[in-house]
């Protein structure tokens, strides 16, 4: 199969440098440090029936991280937001799934010098993506407790949304060898972080808990603590250990790609009775119900 | 500025996809993991006066880091040394520098298991690369230890040769703040490991050190060390903590992109004298005469 082939295959639209393309024809020069270094950082962002949801959260969170990683561009929050909605309104996607990225951009020759670049955006628009396929969703994902490490915020600050993903892949590798199909991944003190691409929630005794440290601030997981608080459901955001995700009634995954996935194996094992959960069902309904309240979302003007 | 404009200057020739073309055109696929999740490795050889240096070492090198990475390609160790001597040739650059990448590959879309990608070899070669300009290499380079911590072997097996660079550059800029140029990262328990595409050496008392730890293994860290048994100068290869930097009589760094440099300043305090040291002149001198040691090089044939 050739990459021409490969690509065709690849429906979207992307914008670089004022164009749009289609995004099998996108490309990224060689010689920019968001490939060379992976130097770049990036939001994930989707649209559900025609609407962006929490646009000017992600703009400001990706701004955010634009900052952290000492980048700009010299555009405006809402002239990046209007970029996204122009080119998720060429798509005519209902449906979709919005990367926004900012690049260091191209070294300069003879420096190694990051402060010499001129930073780059990049956008694209795929159809709607979802971390887990259709009979995943259904029965619950089989998760395993990574032997590989998250990279320690010491060291790369997981606020900051970046390409760094060999941990959160190698981990995949070893979810395969084990029979699963997702990992969480812990720190060197037997806490954990997250998993490749989610933010994870479990639920005990009718409490609701997650993750407080070293992981990426997702938009889904304020969504879910939201929810929490408007249930009056308990919703704690601490240290959080391996055993007590084995000891859990219920466990759940939170990620821009798919919303609210539940967990129904850990470590080989069921998660309760083996079955999706009343609690992970009843968020995962309030937070797609959520859709349709205008004022978490801009409506996309398409024709 | 504009980005074909910036990309004019940048010289050498790329290989992809079976073809040859100028590395300014050169592009990757926005769609490759390679750039959207830096699953990638590579490997950086130089050309001087018109021989490789130790090509075998490197492929054999760049074998295990996509076998640690559970990447392959349908080439063998030979194929791809033939395709890197053939970029060179086609240069006719006698001092180059050349990137060799194999990429995770093209996702199919409706899936994120990056088993079902074909990996991707991707390869370019420039003129030589200094990692410090030439008043830097004459007077030393101001190093300090980064607040930064370098990503743990734990989380990314730091032998394997990747693009998580995100540490290394933002240690750079913690760098520049303080007036120095280069950094040398700790880990969480203050042992030092590298810098930002080097490894570091010291010297104290006549005895050559370096960190054993959490570092990729350079050629030129290899080169050093044969030099020191060589020269029957004791070299240490074991845990070094950041204050005998401080204490430290010469320092300096071994890339593949510059061979040894010396470092004059740490932590906004002399080295020695101030002065590049004796030990590293020596080391840096017998480094390049190993150069013209035919078993240690390939020749490339310009005709």
């Amino acid at each position: 199969m050739s990459t021409q082939d490969e690509l065709a295959s690849i429906p979207g639209l992307a914008y670089m440098d004022g164009k749009y393309l289609p995004l099998a024809e996108a490309t990224i020069p060689i010689a920019d440090r968001g490939f060379l270094r992976s130097d770049i950082t990036y939001d994930a962002i989707h649209v559900w029936k025609g609407r962006i949801y929490r646009l000017r959260e992600h703009i400001k969170r990706f701004r955010a991280s634009m900052t952290g990683l000492r980048m700009d561009l010299a555009l405006t929050d809402d002239e990046i937001s209007e970029i996204l909605v122009d080119l998720v309104r060429r798509t005519g996607y209902r449906d979709a799934f919005i990367m926004v990225m900012c690049s260091r951009g191209i070294q300069p020759p003879g420096t190694r010098d990051p402060r010499l670049c001129r930073n780059r955006l990049y956008a694209y628009v795929q159809p709607f993506l979802w971390i887990a396929n259709e009979e995943q969703r259904r029965r619950g994902l089989r998760m395993v407790l990574s032997k590989t490490q998250r990279i320690p915020s010491e060291a790369l600050d997981q606020r900051i949304k970046n390409f760094h993903w060999l941990d959160l892949t190698m981990s995949l590798f070893e979810a395969y060898d084990r029979g699963a199909e997702v990992t969480i991944l812990p720190l060197a003190d037997g806490t954990v972080t997250e998993g490749p691409g989610f933010n994870v929630f479990f639920v005990k005794d009718g409490v609701l808990v997650t993750p407080d440290r070293n992981i990426f601030e997702g938009i889904t997981r304020r969504s879910v603590i939201e929810i929490a608080g408007d249930l009056q459901m308990r919703c704690e955001i601490r240290a959080v250990h391996g055993t007590e995700l084995s000891a859990a009634d219920e466990i759940f995954t939170a990620t821009t790609a798919g919303g609210i996935t539940p967990v129904t194996e850990f470590e080989g094992r069921p998660i309760g009775d083996g079955k999706p959960g009343p609690i992970t069902a009843r968020i995962r309904d309030e937070y797609w119900r959520r859709h349709d309240d205008e004022t978490l979302s801009t409506a996309v003007s398409y024709e």
